[in-house]
C-alpha cells in the first residue's frame, strides 16, 4: 500500500480585476498552464462554488433584487466567502498544490470599501470574515474602464453601473496593490489576450515556490 | 390644508423567545393591543419583511441547506438586518408611534453567540451591523425548552436541534438580559397564553413613554 505524504498548504493564487479586463480567459489560461506543469489545481470562483454560495450569487446578480442596501450587499459577498473557506478551501489548501480563486477578498475592498464608499466597515468586517486565510498572491488585470467595458456585450446588474463607478473601482484596486505590494501584482490588462498570458506566466514563473 | 406634524423617533419594541414560548401569538395580541390603545403601529419580524429578507429567510430556513457554516448563517441573518433597517426600519421611526419586530438583534446574540458557540465575532458583528439602531424595549418569553418544544407540531431546520441546543438559548437569552436589564425585559411564558398576555399588557403600560 502506497504510503500517503501529506503536502504542505497549497499555494493560493487570486485574479481580480474591471469588467472586461480578461479575467476569464486569463483565469482558464492559468489553470491549464499550472496543470501542464504538473501541478495539482482547485479551481474556485467568488461568490460562488458552493450550493448555498451559487443562491446567494443568484440574489446579488438579479436585476429585479436592484434594491439592496449596500451593507446587506457587503454581507452577502461576505457570507458566500465563509461558506467557500469553510467548506471547501481549507480543505483543497491541505490536499492541493495550487488553489486558485476567481475573486477574492480584494474584490470587496475595491467594490464595497472604495468604489462604493463603505470604508472602515468593509475594511474591519473583511478581515473579520476572512477567518484567517489570505491569498499568496493576488493578479489584478488592469485596465481603464474605457477600454474594458468597450469589450463587454451584454451588462448585468454590476457592470451596468455609471464610468465613474468603474473609475473609483480601478483606482480602488490600484490603491490595494499600492498598500499590499508584496501579495497583490499589477499586470497591464490593455493588451491583447496573448500579451496578458506572456505576463501572467512571466509572474508565476517568478512567484512559485520551488 | 393640514400642517404635517413631524413625530418624533417611535418607540421600538422587539419580543424574542424560543420555540414554542408562543411568540407569534403574542406578538399579534400586542400589534392589537397597540392600535386599539389609538397608537399608529408597525411591524416587522426577522429575517424578512424585505423581498431580499424573504429570500434570505427562505435560505436559512430550508433544510436542503443544511450544511450552512456559523459564519454563513450569521452573516445572512445580519444581511436580511441590513436591509430591513435600512429599506423600512429607519423610515417606520419617523412616521410611526410604534414599530415592533418579530425577532431583532438578540436573537443573533442568543443564537449565534452563544448556542452556536461563535462569540466574539457574533457580538462584534452585531453591534457593527445595527447601524446605530437598538430596540426601547425587548420583550424576552421565557419558557423551558421541554415545555416550549412540546406545544410545537412540525419543525424547520432550526427548531429540529437538540434539547441541548434549546438549553444553551435560554441560557444566552437569560444572560443577555442580565446585560442589559434596563431593555431587556423577561416575561414567564410558561402559562395559559391569555396569562402571558396580560404581563405583556402590564409591562407596556409601564414602560411606553406617556
Amino acid at each position: 500500500m502506497a504510503k500517503k505524504t501529506l503536502k504542505p498548504k497549497a499555494f493560493f493564487i487570486t485574479v481580480e480585476g474591471l469588467e472586461g479586463c480578461g479575467k476569464s480567459s486569463v483565469f482558464n489560461f492559468l489553470t491549464t498552464f499550472l496543470k501542464r506543469k504538473g501541478y495539482s489545481v482547485k479551481v474556485f470562483r467568488e461568490p460562488g462554488s458552493t450550493k448555498i454560495g451559487e443562491k446567494i450569487r443568484k440574489l446579488l446578480l438579479d436585476k429585479k433584487n436592484g434594491n439592496l442596501s449596500l451593507h446587506t450587499e457587503l454581507l452577502l459577498y461576505l457570507a458566500a466567502r465563509t461558506q467557500l473557506i469553510e467548506e471547501k478551501l481549507k480543505k483543497a489548501r491541505s490536499f492541493s498544490d495550487i488553489v486558485i480563486c476567481d475573486r477574492f477578498l480584494d474584490s470587496t475592498l475595491a467594490y464595497q470599501g472604495y468604489a462604493l464608499g463603505l470604508g472602515k466597515i468593509a475594511f474591519d468586517s473583511v478581515k473579520m470574515f476572512s477567518l484567517g486565510i489570505n491569498p499568496d498572491i493576488t493578479i489584478f488585470l488592469d485596465v481603464s474602464p474605457k477600454v474594458g467595458l468597450a469589450r463587454l456585450k451584454k451588462k448585468d446588474r454590476i457592470e451596468s453601473r455609471p464610468i465613474t463607478f468603474h473609475n473609483k473601482l480601478r483606482r480602488g484596486y490600484l490603491s490595494l496593490a499600492k498598500k499590499y505590494p508584496r501579495r497583490i501584482k499589477v499586470i497591464d490588462a490593455s493588451g491583447s489576450l496573448e500579451d496578458i498570458y506572456v505576463s501572467v506566466e512571466r509572474l508565476i514563473n517568478r512567484v512559485l515556490p520551488r
